[in-house]
């Protein structure tokens, strides 16, 4: 399983994963789920996925090395397109085009479907943010809902419903995203240390931070602590119910 | 959509259930998931269920009625079992029953499935909680994982697992469910109010309450806003992440 958040506010972007891959529960490997493309100033695309590893691995490379787009005939590749959302729809056609050939295998009753987070900017447009789906259509992250999740979303998504707004400063939105991770991890085994980061002001085509949180991260484990001892004193400080005592 | 979550501590029984049904977003309904049978003083078995409606009546309706055991060949009903565990046992097989007479509408593309909660007590017995799968199969909730849920279990999972134990008191159970209640609802609109609360003390076979909280419900309210502020108040004291200010 995967958890991969996207928060675009006002700010910029801010785009978080886990790293933990399984095959049932006896097998359970990292992998990196978020990479960085560009990062030089004059594009910047962060792509997380989640779902089948084959999928969503051949769909980056073929992205990275060119594919014939669907409607020029051109190739094109993530170092070729001339915005965010051209990325979305390059990658989304590249998933189509891996699920599509794979159907053959469909036999053994493997799923290859995977979805993915685009995020970023070519040269000074704005930073957009992209849910691409495995059929390769996709959803542009608003600011009415300024975030976007795949994989193991539920667990997390109370926090960012209640706390994330396009006016959240941006890192606060990273606080955020980790506590919904905190709370991910603490229900769900197959989401795992590191996390990997990326955060971008809005408009720049150079990452301000690519980071990795692993299990030595001072500040997330206190973060950790911190929201587990807040929870615990919020539970304790509400009554208890007036219903008939019983 | 449908929530529902039992709680097992050392003290007795909670459960809960919200009454929101729906075949698509354009057609709600509010339906009663939880149903107490006896409360006499002599058994006391509380079901709630998630799936299809149905197939839960319908199942509901042949264990309180009498079926045939697939075992003894007797007629039992909800009326006549000697114990909670032969009720999770009917109503498991009177769901797989139910199910398998429906298989000729499969090609309908509906689905028949069902998952209960059964919890209570017959005569002096401890009071034991358990979940029926839709194959009928069942389990029992034991000290280590104090609680069970069914239905769109997962918004709601993160506060039972920080904060239920087998030694919480009774009515701490009751209020940390209700606040799993207000995680859901807030980020699933297919999980509603009124929410049904039954309340048991371990090995009485009538419930100590059995209560139905509504929109216009005090505590419920309160509970919510106080949830909402202390949750707020933890993430604004959680200081800001540390990795290069961007």
């Amino acid at each position: 399983m995967t958890y991969c958040v996207g928060i675009l506010v006002r700010e910029g972007l801010a785009m978080l994963a886990d790293t933990r891959t399984n095959a049932g529960v006896d097998n359970i490997s990292s992998y990196r789920k978020l990479r960085v493309c560009g990062n030089d100033g004059q594009r910047l695309i962060a792509v997380a996925s989640a779902g089948s590893l084959s999928t969503t691995q051949e769909a980056l490379e073929r992205a990275r090395v060119g594919l014939v787009a669907p409607d020029t005939n051109d190739v094109e590749s993530l170092a070729s397109v001339g915005s965010i959302h051209r990325a979305a729809f390059l990658l989304g056609h590249a998933v189509r085009c891996v699920r599509q050939e794979m159907e053959g295998l469909k036999q053994e009753d493997v799923n290859f479907e995977a979805t993915l987070l685009v995020g970023g900017s070519v040269e000074t447009e704005p930073t957009r943010l992209f849910l691409v789906y495995s059929a390769g259509n996709f959803i542009e992250c608003e600011p009415d809902t300024p975030f976007l999740q795949i994989g193991e979303t539920k667990y997390g998504k109370p926090i960012l419903d209640r706390a994330v707004t396009y006016e959240t400063e941006l890192d606060e939105a990273v606080k955020i995203g980790l506590i919904s991770f905190s709370s991910t991890m603490r229900s769900n085994l197959a989401v795992g240390l590191p996390i990997d980061l990326v955060v971008a002001r809005c408009g720049q085509s150079r990452a301000a931070l690519v980071h990795r949180i692993d299990a030595r991260d001072a500040y997330f484990r206190e973060l950790n602590d911190r929201w587990s001892e807040a929870l615990k004193a919020a539970q304790a400080a509400i009554p208890r119910p007036p219903y008939g005592k019983p």
